[in-house]
């Protein structure tokens, strides 16, 4: 059984009251995980269907890794569970905005930090770039 | 003339200072735009390269539009310009993270909201989903 109602066209995918997630070719829908105390960003992930019942039934933000091509519970084997405050649709609802306590080390990211965005694009006067970190290490 | 670094696989990727954005095989990165000031999340939306090279030497935030297939700089007609604080890129650098002060209506969504994302994922007790606006009209 699909678990949700298809996407349609017209207003009612974005002015209605109905859940009707428009999942990509590839069946997934983009996530935002957000802290819901700081406001900061945590992680942009993705979810397919099942991912995203999951996380609304269990209160636990599950993704779907392209590359295992397998839903993880986000914290599984590191502890860092992302516990669901709110979940938010986009106008045209293909992208999902989850807003999370996170548990544990409060790490969302896999290299050890609170965020997947850690580095600043600095612009150089040559026209060129670089990256800055920009986290309290 | 390639305006960016190819990505490249290892900890360079993730560990370096050079920005390497990593494109999917439709030359699209995602780009989350966030209000620099309140830290709502205001839109989701993708950037190819160019997209993202205009961003960064304007300081206006300019998108690529998947179904119109060209590049736009937001707010063009309605005047809700988005003014670029910052970019950072996630670990992996496939997508980046834009903070920015609106001008004009200080409107991001096409809808005439403030965001995109206004509505509110609720669950019912016998397993369904509705919307809710989590947005103050």
């Amino acid at each position: 059984m699909a678990p949700f109602e298809p996407a349609t066209k017209g207003s009612g995918q974005e002015e209605g009251t109905d859940l009707r997630p428009r999942f990509d070719a590839a069946g997934l829908i983009t996530a935002i995980a957000q802290d819901g105390e700081t406001g900061e960003i945590l992680m942009l992930a993705h979810m397919n269907a099942e991912a995203l019942r999951l996380t609304l039934e269990t209160g636990k933000a599950h993704y779907y890794s392209r590359s295992r091509q397998q839903i993880w519970l986000k914290g599984e084997t590191s502890g860092n569970v992302q516990l669901v405050q709110s979940v938010l649709v986009d106008c045209d609802q293909d992208a999902v905005l989850i807003k999370v306590t996170m548990s544990g080390d409060r790490v969302a990211c896999h290299t050890g930090r609170v965020t997947c965005f850690y580095r600043r694009v600095q612009r150089h006067a040559d026209g060129g770039y670089s990256l800055a970190m920009d986290w309290r290490e």
